[in-house]
């Protein structure tokens, strides 16, 4: 079984347009070549019900959950609090996360930033090699900065755990309209239940019409599938990229 | 009330990375600009089941969703049939929409093409000023397609229907730490209850260390809220943008 994930962005900021995402953008290509199957992105407002509904319902239904943004000292900062509600959980002050903060700030701390150490009770600290800020962690639920250089950091940082068995993945660069393609993939896709087919009409190419990908975590099967479809299209095929695992070990 | 509205994206290849979205980050402004207010953008596969929840989902909470992808003649275009399952009613094919697809193909029509001309039962034609295909709506539901060209040419023919009472926003960049603003924008908060504030961390930027943002219907508000915060914040304010609409009429 693959390992599967969902995004939760949670913000204001993006579904307004004051900011464009990053963070699900970035993380896309790495769950990509982790082998990690990214099954839902949402985007979501600063809404501490609609925080609680969406991440519970993705941790039910998926193996792991990143969340991007809300962590923070302000009033708009409400992904600890809605992830605690969401698990019929209270927020607590983490000590570990406490002396921290007071560790940074010094004389200069004001009260508020201590809202930084607020976790979900019962949340895990996750340490990858930067020791100095862990990633917190409510389950399966990972919850990660908004800001896009901290995101990516704290992300690489732990990244590693969540490595699962790469993708392989090929390409049909084809000819014709998708109306005449459609009876022979759906013969392959009869016939190659654990191979997923995509099929994309392309008009500003050059060479080719439509772009087929085939791709599954067994590397013979999708060579198999790849070998029957471009008998069945024949002359239709302008090029071809051979079976490939997609990322792999960093 | 603010027209509200959601985005689903539809297609797994904008989950696994074979392309980045480009429809949701266009459509973002775009409703920004109309007034829109955008709760929730869900990017999910080509999956029937995951098709129907999402979109029914957010057809029941908001006033406007709309969709991209996953309409055309192969195996993997299934939001028509996912759309209709969601409704509990069955695909048909429109008589209107199956003479243009006729007229379009002539004697090279391949019977999957007829696909396009398929629809939920009940399902409206939206026409702008493009009289050759409209925008195909089941209730709240608009349906565009996924090739960003044409998502885009659909949408900006149709949007002046969706217009609303625009949004004014203003801004305050402001030097000094989010803990130490906290309480200072929690008093604003609590004065204004229909002036929405975001604070934003910024870490690389010259001359101010946090965004404030600060928006509403009622300009008034807006500026009264922002004077406030302004006195509130004195020396710590670098810069100001006053309230003014966003968008407007095209």
């Amino acid at each position: 079984m693959a390992t599967t994930a969902g995004i939760v962005v949670i913000g204001d900021e993006i579904l307004s347009g004051k900011f464009a995402d990053e963070n699900a953008a970035f993380l896309i290509g790495e769950l990509r070549s982790l082998g990690v199957d990214l099954r839902r992105i949402s985007v979501i407002p600063d809404d501490l019900d609609d925080i609680a509904a969406t991440v519970t319902r993705d941790a039910a239904r998926l193996d792991l959950v990143f969340t991007s943004g809300g962590v923070g000292p302000t009033h708009d900062d409400l992904t600890m609090a809605g992830i605690a509600r969401g698990f019929g959980t209270t927020v607590v002050r983490h000590p570990v996360l406490e002396a921290k903060v007071r560790g940074y700030w010094g004389a200069a701390l004001a009260e508020p930033n201590l809202r930084l150490a607020d976790v979900p009770d019962g949340a895990e600290l996750v340490y990858g090699k930067d020791q100095v800020w862990p990633v917190v962690a409510y389950r399966n639920v990972y919850i990660l900065p908004g800001v896009p250089a901290l995101f990516r950091r704290k992300f690489v940082d732990i990244r590693d755990r969540f490595r699962a068995e790469p993708v392989v993945a090929a390409r049909l660069y084809v000819n014709g309209d998708e109306g005449d393609l459609a009876p022979h993939l759906d013969a392959v896709v009869a016939a190659f239940a654990d191979v997923k087919l995509g099929s994309y009409p392309r008009f500003s190419e050059q060479d080719f019409r439509v772009l087929i990908t085939l791709e599954g975590r067994d590397g013979a099967r999708v060579a198999a599938a790849l070998a029957d479809l471009s008998a069945r299209l024949g002359a239709r095929v302008v090029r071809s990229e051979a079976p490939a695992a997609v990322g792999g070990p960093a």
